[in-house]
């Protein structure tokens, strides 16, 4: 059953198909809150299980991202049909390391999530999602 | 003059490549922190000089905007090839209003910024940058 919003019209998603769609993506957008104001950073990602994994280097994306809540965001538009879909999955992010998470951290490293920037991205990033919520327009 | 970053190689653009990128696109995603955890909305919007505007209904999405500080992103990414640009803008968002901007609202109504989901998104909203920065990979 499909479900609309009333007043926007737009058709909302359960998890499922969120996380089916944000599994045919390769970008998406961690936002995180840094020195009291909101940041974006792109990274591809890969999704593992209802997780979502990226790469990152020390610095101010992974700071943030560790040390508070996050929200990470994938769409697709097509401006010809004015159509698309977005999905926002809130929740933490933890960085998974060899200690903490040996057999985790296997199964994520074999993933395809090499960052497609130059530099030394060293640290394995999950998202835990608390919420997932998408909407479909057009 | 090209500038690059040093630790990811990436290519840093200045703010008129920025704004040049950021106005062939029409999707962006507004971040913003409400409840103390940030936010992405998706909008379709138009660039008019410096400014990037868009439409809302009365919301989360409003308030959270006009109340605090904001960050507008834009990208464009090919995966075939692993490369793209971002641009991310930091700023404020304030309501156009035809009281405290009548020549500014008339101009800014004239934009090409017709949501494309239903409902009455009766608010124009102008994003005034405070400051822009852009990445180029690959």
């Amino acid at each position: 059953m499909k479900l609309f919003d009333k007043r926007t019209g737009m058709e909302v998603m359960d998890d499922r198909d969120c996380l089916a769609l944000v599994g045919e993506e390769v970008i998406g957008r961690i936002a995180v809150i840094a020195g009291g104001r909101p940041e974006v950073f792109p990274v591809n990602y890969a999704v593992a299980g209802d997780s979502v994994v990226f790469r990152t280097a020390t610095g101010t994306k992974l700071d943030a991202a560790v040390n508070g809540p996050v929200a990470f965001e994938v769409d697709r538009f097509d401006p010809a049909t004015r159509s698309g879909w977005s999905v926002v999955i809130h929740g933490r992010a933890e960085v998974v390391d060899g200690l903490s998470h040996p057999d985790l951290r296997q199964t994520l490293e074999a993933l395809p999530v090499d960052p497609w920037a130059a530099g030394n991205k060293e640290h394995l990033i999950r998202i835990v999602p608390a919420s997932i919520t998408g909407r479909r327009v057009g």
